[in-house]
């Protein structure tokens, strides 16, 4: 990798590294017989979704109608909008539904409502349940309500009932493996739960979360996995143990603009704006991004972790022991493993890979829809 | 204002608050005879840009050599980058410099070195003061440092050291106005100290922060303000105290996608890749953006400020009071002030006016230079 033509903060994605990720959760669904439907709202990215078309994957999820649209006019037709159903976009999302095979999620009755009002054309429909996370969707322990949505949906005979689908989202938030592996295990057990209880044919559990994904060796109890994130990983997951410093694929590659020995502080053109405000904490201080060195093949590790303590705008802090900053020199670029790579590729905007080809990245701007125009 | 076409979240901007905004900062500046050079980094936006020259202002800080691009695309002119010179950049800062009256930002002897030697066109320099922010620059009691810059700069011929340059950025983390206007005062004493010690002549100095711009009714003691945020203002400023609810210029405007009656939730289509993940803490609790509703005029505050408690990437949830969530509908819309305006018109990309125009907003893949190549 020549690094030498980098002027500015940009995203180095390693492709070997990334279809390594893939092939790894793949290869484990394909064990568990599990379908693999990957979260696409990571990369979002044509070229890079090309790369599971390659290993045999057919199926995504996305987190917008905008999204889904970008993949489906790269010729994805099996798409889950793993979001809410959002009625503002019903026309956009109904012009979708007649092109591809468009799955959406309902959160609770009064949007099973809207929607079983509004469809004019075949929608798959996954429930959302909330097994604790706390977030979105009806509680596992609602059956009433649970029960109510299938119902609701039923009245539309172009709307069909395709399973349940949670976010066990607590386990990013783990201090262990063994307690996120439990927050997966007991979200998966409250799923079956649901199932059990609502007796409607067919019902298919959806998971997804990468810690979990990562930690388990393969997916007995569920139908569908919807991880994202570990196709790059990034400094949360290593943080909690979900994957080595070797399976992370993107770094930001930054300029170095002031390097100050006495204060021991290495300033960075790398910021908000680029590694988004996201972070960890480590030996109980907050954590924005870890330092790498840039290498002939991609980028290694300093012996003692070197971490962004402080972000403004454009600014990032790298805070050294005393004596520290004497390897850095101003004009040169470092690496940062970002804290969570979904929010700094979003940023991003594109992506420069190791073997100098760029790849694309939907333009936040394109989900902008006002008055039917983006 | 007609919200009713809004389907995906859309920053909306209010122009004749942030008119008056403007004015109001400006007026202060002429009072005190400094030169306004407001920072344009938290709009990024010609059209928004005009509003500045409409009042007669023609001095402009940016934060990227890209933006100094940007506006100089639009027929600025005098342009100081804020923000430590990038030698990466240098070609590009060239070829702008023989434009434009460019001014460049250097923190550090090793910096001065770099651009003393690298600069071939006519280029003014401020020097970078940390009065104790502690974030890039040179301290300003190491008069040793500040004083060899300045020999080093005046080696070639083509630069010219016009001033002092700081950013007290304390004042942002401020617990009251008072601290905020104490850290100010503190910081201009030091670079007072700075010019005095020096004894170049004409060394103007220049300072910019939104918390002191807004508390300080004059600018004694200074030559030239940089301050950005207060166009929009925020949560944050509301938070310190250096503006009213009222001064704020700037709403997210988010559909609700779930609403949960019995957990005291309300889910909105509005997550960390929309309004960034920055917090304010309010009661002890991370704060990631203020609920208001939306009205013919443009928006008001819940008689109990409602809070978004948490966001991930495109969810927000916003935790009500038992009972609180009754006057929530999905499919509804709902404003929600940002933490931080500059991060969020960032991430935002273009603005909706209430007058139902739009503006444009700096798209920030065009910062990417890569190989001389956008």
């Amino acid at each position: 990798m020549n690094y030498d033509r980098i002027s500015t903060p940009v995203l180095v994605v390693n492709p070997g590294i990334v279809k390594s990720n893939i092939r790894r959760i793949n290869e484990k669904c394909q064990k568990s017989g599990v379908l693999f439907r990957p979260h696409f709202k990571t990369h979002q990215s044509k070229q890079i979704g090309r790369w599971f078309r390659d290993e045999g994957i057919s199926s995504i999820a996305v987190s917008s109608v905008a999204m889904a649209r970008y993949f489906a006019s790269d010729g994805w037709n099996d798409i889950t909008v793993a979001f809410p159903y959002n009625p503002r976009e019903h026309v956009e999302t109904d012009a979708l539904s007649r092109e591809i095979s468009l799955t959406l999620t309902i959160p609770s009755p009064e949007s099973a409502h809207i929607l079983a009002s509004k469809a004019e054309s075949r929608l798959s429909v996954m429930i959302k349940v909330d097994t604790g996370y706390n977030r979105s969707g009806t509680r596992w322990d609602n059956l009433n309500d649970l029960s109510k949505i299938i119902d609701i949906i039923c009245t539309n005979p172009l709307l069909t009932v395709k399973g349940l689908l949670t976010h066990a989202g607590d386990t990013y938030k783990s201090e262990s493996t063994t307690q996120a592996r439990e927050r997966y295990t007991l979200s998966v057990s409250r799923m079956k739960q649901v199932r059990d209880s609502l007796q409607h044919p067919g019902l298919m559990i959806s998971v997804g979360d990468t810690p979990s994904a990562s930690l388990f060796s393969g997916y007995p109890d569920i139908d569908e996995l919807r991880a994202g994130n570990f196709v790059f990983y990034d400094l949360m997951q290593l943080n909690i143990g979900s994957c080595s410093f070797d399976d992370i694929a993107a770094v930001m590659v930054c300029p170095v603009v002031d390097v100050r020995h006495r204060e021991n502080i290495v300033v960075i053109y790398g910021g908000a704006v680029h590694l988004s405000k996201d972070y960890v904490t480590i030996d109980g201080s907050p954590v924005y991004g870890q330092i790498v060195r840039l290498t002939k093949t991609g980028w290694s590790s300093y012996d003692s972790p070197l971490y962004l303590s402080s972000l403004s705008q454009e600014h990032g802090i790298i805070k050294t022991e005393a004596g520290g900053t004497a390897g850095f020199r101003t004009g040169e670029l470092v690496g940062v493993i970002p804290v969570h790579s979904c929010l700094t590729a979003d940023l991003a905007g594109r992506y420069l890979l190791t073997d100098g080809t760029t790849a694309d990245h939907l333009s936040g701007t394109s989900e902008w829809l006002y008055n039917g125009q983006v």
